[in-house]
């Protein structure tokens, strides 16, 4: 297997160009006052789709060029399904998205209004696997995984480099990189652009308490799972599995992981709405939830997050206003 | 009285620069869907201290110079004194901000954060003017009018030629722009770099429903106040009068003026959480208020509009949430 770089991300920078959003490098004295360090947050969530998955998803639909004219399907619940459906819209071909017809409506609904087409499935009888992997066979559409592999991770790494060149734009070298982390897209993209131009600045995942799966995967240097399904808000990092590809990539870079809780989450969430004016969904929020809540040693650092999507219910928004910070 | 020209703007520009935020110009296909036209969201709710007001106050600030060494003094309950209270900061100047003791805690506070002295008065038994006046008088503090100035309107003013140069960056030529309007500060800035750049735009100022100080200002040739004071939660345009120098820039554009509901806001709220990810506060939602409720005719067309702030409580934020659409 060849090995992932930098390189990889500065082509697929060039392939998204003008396609993407460049999402803003936000920050807010009164939160870096509040975390105790001077703190840059990537707004992924404004990115199309409402969170990063698009940059991998179109990514990979433009790799795979006149190969996936027959179309794309993937299995999502979530931010993953909008993406592929978005990039699907984007270069003009069919998708087909595999869901539990347990998912919430919302998000069946945003994947049509892209242009997909929704098969549902009932959890407890049939696989999802096996339905996406019937597409491919009998319709010749191309899957499109959600992290493990390279042209979905160079994809998201794009977010990296535009925060490299929006950093070198304020002339700040960063000291601490926190970042959400399931699979690992996002993680190791990210990482691989970020120690490619400061090699010295220290990497932190993220993930759901007591369900550490990538933190797991480090020490044993093999991708495992989770022991269960996780009970939490933060959907968008409650995966299964760690992704081998997204571990290698994290490993060589010697990242450290910790982990938050739904409360802290929620917490997290509600200081971005009061000095961001920013929706964060919870998963999204985790890496500030870290930051907010003591897991790091950031004080006086330059330290950057990123704010990986903004897919929130209504409901749970709520929940995270009622924790309302003052300053 | 010398004209206000773009040339203001440019001059303000170069001085903000690297000061100011340069907010993203965002598009959402779902609420460009919704809205039956190609919509751009300025999001002005990004800047510090969450709304345009810090540009005004900073370009005030700096032009004054070593004659602010005294301090700054402002009076307003809302985005205003936040916005000098942080210009004031960013200059090294103290800040008295004069409020009313009815205001809202949670904007003292966020004054005082900013390092500025709060001074609040009874509103039955006092003159918030006087009171200013008495800081300019006996300590020889400068005072900054809220909008009712060229300083002021050529620094908002470089929110609209950062959407210039965003359009042009796209190649987009705007035909409507729809811009929230109070005492005119935002609207004649943005007005005037706009029609400098693409002089066929039709612009269309929103203010509340039964409040159209403006309005009623662009019919009579002079600036005139609201009846009395607005029962509304959008308290960012509910001020008592129009400015005359604002009112003269968007007399000489020929701009037409419509008014939204507290209601309207609240949907278009909703909508921006859903659709664009953003918090923004009611006063801030009225321009999309005013497109989403059909209020001018967009169809088809490239439009313009500024989410002015982001200042909002929990409370009226969960009220809007309690409208979200489905897209």
């Amino acid at each position: 297997m060849p090995l992932f770089t930098n390189d990889c991300i500065v082509q697929a920078a060039q392939r998204l160009q003008d396609q993407i959003v460049r999402t803003p490098l936000l920050q807010s004295p009164m939160l870096s006052a509040k975390a105790g360090c001077h703190l840059w947050v990537k707004a992924e969530s404004l990115q199309t789709t409402g969170s990063f998955k698009f940059r991998g998803a179109l990514n990979k639909v433009l790799q795979l060029g006149e190969r996936a004219s027959a179309g794309l399907v993937a299995f999502s619940a979530g931010n993953h399904g909008q993406g592929v459906a978005a990039a699907a819209r984007a270069a003009g071909y069919p998708a087909v998205i595999v869901m539990p017809e347990t998912a919430p409506r919302i998000k069946m609904d945003n994947c049509r209004w892209w242009g997909a087409q929704v098969h549902t499935y009932n959890p407890h009888t049939e696989d999802r696997q096996v339905i996406a992997h019937r597409y491919v066979q009998e319709r010749g559409m191309c899957l499109v995984p959600p992290f493990d592999d390279h042209d979905i991770m160079a994809g998201q790494g794009t977010c990296g480099l535009e925060i490299v060149a929006q950093l070198q734009e304020q002339a700040v070298v960063p000291e601490v990189l926190v970042l959400n982390c399931s699979g690992g897209g996002l993680a190791s993209g990210v990482t691989e652009a970020l120690k490619q131009a400061f090699p010295a600045v220290q990497v932190v995942i993220v993930e759901i308490e007591g369900f550490e799966k990538m933190a797991r995967s480090l020490v044993a240097g093999v991708a495992l799972g989770n022991p269960s399904v996780p009970v939490s808000i933060m959907d968008g990092i409650a995966g299964p599995v760690a992704g081998a590809m997204p571990l290698e990539v994290l490993r060589r870079h010697g990242v450290q992981a910790v982990s938050v809780s739904d409360a802290q989450s929620l917490h997290a969430m509600a200081w971005a709405f009061n000095a961001l004016k920013l929706v964060i969904e919870p998963a999204g929020a985790a890496s500030l939830a870290a930051i907010l809540a003591g897991k790091i040693d950031v004080r006086g650092k330059q330290v950057v997050t990123v704010a990986s999507g903004g897919n929130v219910d209504a409901a749970i928004f709520m929940q995270a206003l009622d924790m309302m910070p003052h300053p």
